[in-house]
């Protein structure tokens, strides 16, 4: 389903945006709170945070992160999941977003309703209340969403991308690769995981995976180290060696380049023994593969995955 | 100035998503904090909030908001300042900021400098931090930029759009309407004057005047009042006049119909004497005016402005 319409009667522009403001309010139920909390002042209010505060902000764009065969329902939880992932990516709990659409004058109501609804049942299931945000005119055949997620920390602490020592054990969890077949708009943000990580003081660093592992592992690997990987231990997912079918690439080249995992990437300290074991028991249905650690430049052992061979997702080109 | 070249060299394409974010921490400078407080980790952290916090969303989009005649300095200055405009009408104090670029390939680089090194000024003096974001390639001829602001009551109360009684008066800073000539871009946020106001009982309910008086007061009318306004006290601007001469409407029409006004609109209750002299001990250079006041439906005085006539900025059409 595209989201425009040739049918004037059927636009946004044609119903104006008062309407507009309207349907959103009820398309989005009881995840939009009465003003000041939420849509209908100048400003939304959040009450005070006991923990720091996290901010995090990523779009959908059509044609960029969404096409015709993604159900605008998806489109909408998608939206709220990819800032889930960085929210989980720091172990922090989500709390509130707003939403700033630009949308061409042809966008059609009935795929906008749809896209809101997909968003508030995601909302819903978080427990993350929209409370404001934006419609501003787009050109023909434009239709972004930018939403910016509020969470905060959990109280123990905020995990960053920083902190990797030679010796930490690298992990990710799930499975990598072929996001383009279906899991880009179908995953699950892993929240309660990033919570639990934050939780274990084993765990040094961690960041989720969204352009790819082989970009990604950058940014946690500290000047004078290189990460140390096993091929065999890439959890290659099913989606990745279907995608390889039809690309030529290899399904490991999809598994290290593919965007959008939403997967965690997390470093852990050298011999903490129990970690596997404590995940395991807490996490049974969500597999968790130690990829290999990280160790200083010119002592990458013989064998070791050659990353730079790997390309993660570019942004602009 | 477009923010479009011709030459690939010159394009954000060319330069790549990875020196583009080097590029823009060096362009924000001291707007921009090391990470975990700012750029470069999952997401941005801000402290613990003692009071209320207040959140704002607004874009600036090429063709929509700007066009070659704004210097790309003044569009990244005016991004911030619409929602400094937002905090300033709640009374409250703005602290962090996020962005979410979405540009064409074809965006210059040398363009979206200037147009950081114009947000950075803004911020650096207004005290906001740019603390994350997001860019994501567009369509060609697109260019948007989505600005999150967040801050805090300033302590004593979050004044809402909500309050307004029968008898209350009206009054707006500054003057209204011809904002396309300049003062679009060229405006200042009311942040000093919006805490002041909230530190005042008198003060009953305020918003800031974006899409013109004649739509935006209706957003302070609460169900069985209706605005008397005298339309000699209407503070029409210069601008308001030069437009008139161009278009064929009243100077009037061009103050209570313009957008972009970003100027305060306040309900205070009836009988607060001293209000207006206080108001000029503080703010000497910024007049206030006292358009008139609510009155129950029926009762309109003969005379009184009929705002009906008159339309306000639609965002969508």
């Amino acid at each position: 389903m595209t989201p425009f319409t040739a049918l004037r009667a059927h636009s946004v522009a044609a119903r104006g945006e008062q309407k507009i403001i309207a349907d959103i309010r009820r398309w989005l139920g009881r995840a939009s709170p009465a003003s000041p909390f939420g849509i209908g002042d100048d400003c939304a209010v959040i009450p005070p945070a006991k923990h720091h505060q996290l901010v995090t902000t990523d779009p959908v764009i059509w044609s960029r992160h969404f096409d015709a065969s993604v159900p605008a329902r998806a489109v909408g939880a998608k939206l709220l999941k990819r800032n889930l992932s960085d929210i989980a990516a720091m172990g922090g709990r989500p709390v509130a977003a707003v939403v700033s659409l630009a949308l061409a004058p042809q966008t059609s109501v009935r795929w906008l309703e749809q896209f809101y609804r997909g968003l508030a049942a995601c909302a819903d299931k978080h427990k993350v209340k929209i409370v404001g945000g934006d419609i501003t005119q787009g050109p023909a055949g434009f239709l972004g969403a930018f939403l910016t997620l509020h969470g905060e920390s959990t109280g123990r602490r905020v995990v960053t991308r920083s902190g990797t020592r030679a010796g930490d054990a690298i992990y990710v969890t799930g499975a990598l690769g072929g996001s383009l077949l279906r899991h880009h708009h179908a995953f699950a943000p892993r929240l309660a995981e990033g919570v639990w990580l934050a939780g274990r003081s084993e765990v040094r660093a961690m960041m989720d995976v969204s352009d790819g592992l082989a970009k990604d592992l950058r940014a946690l690997t500290p000047p004078g180290l290189v990460p140390a990987l096993d091929a065999t231990a890439i959890p290659v997912s099913a989606a990745a060696r279907r995608q390889a079918l039809r690309s030529g690439k290899t399904p490991l080249a999809h598994a290290l380049g593919d965007g959008e995992d939403y997967e965690l990437l997390i470093v852990v300290r050298a011999g903490a023994d129990r970690f596997e074991q404590a995940w395991r028991r807490r996490f049974r249905n969500l597999p968790l593969s130690r990829l290999g650690r990280f160790v200083r430049k010119n002592h990458l052992p013989p064998g070791a995955l050659r990353l730079a061979d790997y390309h993660g997702y570019e942004h602009l080109r």
